[in-house]
């Protein structure tokens, strides 16, 4: 009994340390689970996975790592874990989350922690992801909500000095950025999760990247199938408008023929904001159900701005408190919404919003700020602590998820389908119905964003407002037209952007001499989308079956082409679509055609693969294009998508005698088709023409042939 | 047994928490020292401190905290070490080390951590402090080594909003200024120590400001009191200089008139740097030691530019790694200077490089780095362990101070003061002879940085090198005149910089039309900082015996003028200057006196106190200010200063028929002073006369009065 105590009085007191074995599991079909220590209660997995999507993971063909489970060591010291990762050479890296300014991560350091502020390359964003791809075919994934610090091959230890190559440098640098060059090579990731007692590393297998991927989202659930007209486009007002503004916009739509699907309202919806009251402001919406039901009668779907800081007039404060996090945010309560209770009381008090006609929220602020000078209270600290026990930090990197969970079980609870805006995100939200927006506004980070949201289950809207020029804002609109929500977010602006996309001049009213002729090119962009929704419904339902990203990196479908490891301005919409957006001011730009035969969307040229382009777009085109072999369905547009739209299609085929496309053909708007209510439609090419066909699954008919053509 | 055993395995276990005891007590007069918990092994005093000069403490005033020493509130997590301090309505604070973007600290989350690029006003600096000051008179001193947040009044608990009164927003915001204004302003400050079991907390009492940190840097040893020389002008020559370039420069100075007392060569003079061999390289210094003893022939010193990471062909390479840490920097060992077994090989080797005729070093890279993009390289990460057990983090926020004080202990073993450039310091280091510098190069920043460095017994180097006009250029130049080491910093020119102030001009050697103009302004500038070693010589002297910063913001002198709280672009220079220096590219700027009546420097303007006067300063003069009752010596301009200079004093005595100053005269070299070997010189002003007397403490005489003048 006595050397018993003595020996729990050693392990208790650390003075034992090899008590803490390593233990490896699959968890899922090609996922192993490495795991040592004491784990965290609150995990990105234990809060938001656990629901994978087994049979299509069996499906996928089985990998092998380039290493042992093994050689990935967890090291538990007193500083937290210490995580390391071999790294071979010609090795690349990719993900950490929604990251704007690097794509390629060897050799750098990154700690992927929410803040809406991404500088200096760190790795800070909206949605960070403690969680990399190589294209070696496997991914890790450190299961921890703590801020986690990457070493990517940046950092050479000691050990490794005696085995390698010296280099000289006999040359002095007179520049600082000669001085400070990374000539590191590390053949190691290592991870730092200081304060962790313990951690979950999942190693996911591939054996390609784009097989890690569909292994990961589908690890998540699978991909989100958002309801079709969250497909279509999207006008957020300024966040002053009143009632009559609004609906003086939702006329503007309607009488000039512009498709718009959903109004988003932002603060002034609410009595109070910064913090939220979450209660209709009868000053500026003294109607506001009636504006709702006259909203509805002209097709458009309501989104409200809202964030979860609860203000004191809130009818949710006082119920709140007890299951709110101990420092006010703008002087809001920050609910837990871990606690049950917390997400009881705000998701009831929601559901009455939601039951009057809302169709989605934009879900702003849970992201954290890292500027100090005027918005320390931008975000709780980290030092907060929580009811549910999880602190500031941990928290912060699960809030988005959190609150945007929340939302989307109401409309779950509801069997309708949402497809919200929210702020921040992180590791298993794939099948989360949302769309993440920043207003960081760089349009070639916003497209290398998108690209790299593609590694781990993320939706990004490259988000466009104003602009310095004309090409600056088509640029803009063209990138969001081709992007998982087509979003103009005119917070600040009285007046459509294209009207006048300078600031102050739209504010004061004076439209540029160009607004008819810009008008149109913006009727015309947006109505492309609307071409395009049956094809993108389709990429979503494989995002939602597969876990295919329906946009992503060409590096994802060209593995063995080793150029795109660094083309991150290009990117593939489906199987048959890619785009290379503008963004340089200018309308031309070079673009490369990775294998195969490629087709200019507006012009049908030809492009021969395995080079690159110069090629122009016109302001009101799109930078796309078509690979050879694909039957492109697009649609007539409609002003509006809602659950008796059908969609007179013109399928176009390219460069082949044959093909086929599948069309996914349902409700809409509702989560029936999980339950077998749902046609797959395949169009299909031969001899010169083209026919659909439909499996019965459902009564609704959503799509019908209008005609084709083909193009050689 | 059973019972102790079980007891002691509950404790381990963390069970019982109550058997941490918060302690308190007295470590030196008017210093408190709470404590709770298991304090780290290696935290900043018990590194740096321990040597308090007691008896100058003692004549301090005695003060009274405005709260009791219980209500700093320390409470142990999970998480790490939570810190709650009372904070007062109309307190202001400041500190946190080396601030460039912030004065006043109230409102602001600051993280006062080791880093090259202050950005975001979140607290990164060169040399990072987890201590503040108060306008109550205290100071507050987190005694750690970890990295530390301070929420300063930013953010409010949920407990707090019940008491107060809630602020309605009825306005909807539609910029992002307006939106994320603070609107916080909490009554506490609290601190976030994640990763400690346990805390120091250091109570400074005051009764004023002044106090404090006079308290403050006597618990840290007192200030240091620099060699003679080091108060004269140091130029540093560009990275690639070789031994005839150099030479050419000494005549250049000698030459021209120009005094000059220190050349500071740059990288290479070595033979590998990046990482760093300290290796004289016979390629661009054929006869090193002939050039020393040609040098020192003609008055110079000699600093050397160096790193501490340890390049492989470094013959203390293989001594070195037993005791240095697990990652390598530019593929260069980090010694582990908390090993006496590092300190010694480190400083064994550099001694015999001092004893060929070195003055000091300036010690760079040894501050870490928040870019990520290129080099991830620049220090080991955080992660990194070192054979003394302190991990990266920890050893982040003492490299800088660990790296000065083995090399100051050379020159302290051989009764030689140094004066060294260093680029990374810490908290109790006003004791050693090194000045911070830095490139981030914002004139206003750095003259604030110079203001916020008082707080914490640091010495700042405005550094200047080129510019983008003439203006720019000697307002910099004015600048760096007017602080503690009066420097140019050219490490990239060719040529000096008054002659082509253009980067790449400067390189080919196209001189400005104005280069022999500027030349003399040059000299003129430069000549005013010889006439005032006498006087800065005594506000070290000063500084050393008492604490008090010889360079400080006005709200230290005047304590009562609340309006002095926000300037932190003028700053007292001894007890009867005052520098306002230019920055805005144009020669006059609004300089605000405190109370009292002040003189222009260059015109002997009056000026009433308590208000503000616009003032224009010409490129050749200093924007200097004599406050009334003053007896300034200004010594005629030597070229260099060496231990034969006697100085020939000229005394302007403002505004007063009576007055006097006290000189400081020693060998101005070696520590003999400690030892008595020293006079106090008193120049006194009465009956139209102006007198000098000394005591006799040792035989020098340094100073000789030469003339004086009464301005009224």
């Amino acid at each position: 009994m006595k050397k018993l105590l003595l020996y729990l009085f050693l392990i208790t007191a650390g003075l034992i340390s090899t008590v803490q074995v390593s233990a490896q599991k699959e968890i899922a079909p090609g996922v192993i689970k490495l795991q040592k220590g004491e784990i965290d209660t609150f995990t990105p997995y234990s809060l938001f996975g656990g629901k994978p999507v087994i049979e299509a993971m069996k499906a996928l063909p089985a990998a092998k790592l380039p290493f042992d489970a093994e050689d990935v060591q967890i090291k538990i010291t007193d500083r937290g874990c210490l995580i390391e990762v071999p790294l071979e050479d010609n090795e690349q890296i990719y993900g950490f989350g929604l990251q704007f300014e690097t794509f390629g991560q060897r050799g750098l350091r990154k700690r992927p922690i929410v803040n809406d502020n991404p500088l200096n390359g760190l790795g800070y964003t909206h949605a960070p992801q403690t969680f990399y791809v190589s294209t070696k075919g496997y991914g890790i994934l450190v299961n921890t909500a703590r801020y986690t610090t990457f070493l990517c091959g940046s950092n050479q230890k000691t050990e490794h000095s005696r085995q390698q190559r010296i280099e000289e440098r006999k040359h002095i640098a007179t520049t600082t950025e000669d001085l400070y060059k990374n000539r590191s090579n590390g053949n190691k990731i290592f991870i730092d999760v200081p304060g962790a007692k313990g951690i979950e590393v999942f190693v996911i297998t591939g054996p390609e990247v784009l097989d890690v991927v569909k292994r990961y989202n589908l690890l998540s659930g699978g991909g989100c199938l958002p309801p079709m007209w969250g497909l279509g486009f999207k006008y957020r007002v300024k966040g002053d408008a009143t009632q009559d503004s609004v609906m003086r916009f939702a006329d503007y739509f309607r009488n000039n023929n512009i498709p718009c699907d959903v109004l988003g309202l932002e603060p002034g919806w609410q009595t109070a904001t910064y913090s939220c009251s979450y209660i209709w402001s009868k000053d500026r919406f003294p109607q506001h159900k009636e504006m709702l039901t006259r909203l509805q009668e002209k097709g458009y779907k309501v989104n409200l701005w809202e964030h979860a800081y609860v203000h004191p007039s809130s009818p949710i404060r006082k119920a709140l408190e007890p299951y709110s996090g101990d420092f006010l945010v703008w002087n809001g309560l920050v609910p837990d919404f871990i606690k049950p209770e917390a997400h009881k009381i705000f998701t009831d008090y929601h559901r009455t919003l939601i039951d009057e006609g809302i169709s989605g929220f934009k879900l702003d602020e849970c992201d954290n700020s890292n500027i100090s000078f005027a918005s320390a209270t931008w975000c709780f600290p980290d030092l907060a602590q929580f009811p549910s026990g999880i602190d500031g930090e941990q928290m912060h990197q699960v809030f988005g998820s959190l609150y945007v969970n929340a939302m989307d079980s109401i409309y779950r609870a509801k069997n309708t389908r949402t497809y919200q805006d929210y702020r921040s995100s992180g590791m298993f939200m794939s099948s989360r119905s949302a769309v993440l927006y920043s207003d960081t506004y760089d349009p070639k980070e916003y497209i290398q964003a998108l690209c790299n949201s593609a590694f781990g289950g993320l939706l990004w809207c490259p988000e466009v407002r104003e602009a310095h020029s004309a090409e600056d804002f088509f640029h803009r609109l063209q990138t969001v037209i081709l992007s998982p929500q087509a979003m103009v977010n005119a917070w600040y602006l009285q007046y459509a952007p294209w009207l006048q996309f300078d600031r102050g001049k739209n504010e004061r009213g004076e439209f540029l001499p160009e607004a008819k002729q810009y008008e149109e090119y913006a009727r015309t962009l947006i109505n492309l989308r609307m071409e395009l929704i049956p094809y993108l419904y389709a990429a979503f339902h494989t995002y939602q079956q597969e876990g295919t990203p329906p946009f992503r990196p060409l590096l994802m479908d060209f593995p063995k082409d080793e150029r795109l490891r660094t083309i991150s301005d290009q990117y593939m919409i489906g199987d048959g679509l890619m785009a290379a957006p503008l963004y340089e001011n200018k309308k031309a730009r070079k673009v490369y055609f990775p294998e195969g035969t490629w087709y200019n969307f507006n012009t049908n040229e030809k492009y021969e693969g395995n080079r690159e382009y110069e090629i122009t777009t016109e302001l009101n085109q799109l930078p796309l294009y078509v690979r050879q072999g694909t039957l492109l369905p697009l649609a007539e547009p409609v002003p509006y998508v809602d659950a008796q739209t059908v969609f007179n299609l013109n399928c176009k085929v390219y460069g082949t005698p044959t093909a086929t496309c599948q069309l996914f053909e349902d409700d809409g708007i509702s989560y029936d088709f999980q339950k077998g209510q749902f046609n797959q439609v395949t169009l299909n090419a031969a001899k010169g023409k083209v026919k659909l066909t439909r499996t019965k699954g459902c009564k609704i008919k959503r799509y019908q042939l209008k005609g084709y053509e083909f193009i050689n």
